[in-house]
């Protein structure tokens, strides 16, 4: 399984100038191809935003040519899941002005779709995005994202990690050395924000980028 | 009835650092001022955005003397309308490395809530917003923020004005002098954003400011 995929605004997928081309020689039939896909895309290329604002025609497509023969589904699922994460991943890593990839993991959910929708509000949030890009260990701003998405959200027993460091649990800041801290999320190659709701087992991953001067100067200069 | 606002970001009031005081010597009751103030806010302080990330504790007290005795009801609701729609508008106008005010108008909507959707969809765009900052009449990410907000849009009906200009309708992109518009985008007091659905009678205003370079430096710079 090999894939293609280009994009780098207007990058809130939901299937929506996004493309992307996964292709494999499994021999798969079209409608199980198109239940695999879907169901991947929903936890791929649906859970990047570079600037929140969906396209009007975004495609990803799966084509199979059948040289390799039949191939067990869950050997295929995993193999196109994998490639599905790695090029939505690269897509907000090389999102317009960007200087650094962000991994959002909502975890400890009731459910997946709660889990989604405090991870989609973080990562689209501007000033979680710009904290990111000053290497700000902001932890209000990430909470008070996730508490105004709309999804079930006890701050009592919840905690949050950046770069796998707690720095608020239980509705309260852990206290933690700042500069360290803020020196990792600007040097290490991703910035992982991680946060267990403490509820449940569902969980959600999703990827943005920083919010730079650059991606105004892109957008406020371009004319269409 | 006079009154008094705070706040230039984390602005995407839901009543959670929005602070407003209104005041007012009109003998009222605390239920119907309840019930009044609510309406007002709903259609004032909860329509506007610099930033769409809601804060955790915005505020809206609205205090009354009673020393000029009873009032009409309606003279009531109007005067505290049109106090609470000043200084919403106020906000945004001076939100963090704010240059325009815009103003989103969504009419011609079958429901109230169907015309707001829309409208805080386009307000909270970053394309639209940066569009704006570059006094570019993009009409394309505002029709595109548009038919992502999640409500009923049908393009053949729809038609979208810009300072009163109609630059796309029916689907269809009308031709306009750029230049022109570009400078009264930049020129004239307000942006003036309006979108008609042609599905019905209900419409929704809401409020946002441009996305400048100065946004992300004030919000990557400042360190919590």
């Amino acid at each position: 399984v090999v894939g293609l995929a280009k994009g780098a605004a207007m990058i809130a997928p939901n299937m929506a100038t996004m493309l992307a081309v996964v292709m494999t020689d499994a021999a798969v039939a079209p409608e199980a191809a198109q239940a695999l896909l879907a169901e991947v895309v929903g936890r791929t290329f649906n859970r990047i935003t570079v600037d929140g604002h969906a396209s009007t025609n975004d495609t990803v497509l799966l084509l199979a040519g059948g040289a390799a023969g039949p191939v067990a589904p869950a050997a295929l699922h995993d193999a196109v899941a994998s490639v599905c994460a790695a090029l939505a991943r690269s897509i907000p890593a090389d999102g317009e002005g960007a200087t650094r990839l962000v991994e959002v993991v909502v975890r400890g959910a009731a459910t997946e779709a709660d889990a989604e929708r405090h991870a989609r509000r973080i990562a689209e949030s501007p000033l979680v995005k710009t904290a990111i890009a000053g290497g700000d260990p902001n932890w209000g701003r990430i909470v008070s994202a996730a508490g105004a998405s709309g999804a079930p959200f006890d701050p009592a027993r919840a905690s949050l990690r950046l770069q796998g460091t707690t720095v608020w649990s239980a509705g309260t800041p852990v206290p933690f050395a700042e500069a360290p801290l803020s020196a990792r999320m600007r040097d290490e190659e991703i910035v992982a924000i991680d946060l267990d709701l403490g509820v449940g087992e569902a969980e959600a991953r999703f990827w943005t980028c920083d919010l730079t001067e650059a991606y105004v100067r892109l957008n406020a200069d371009y004319r269409t």
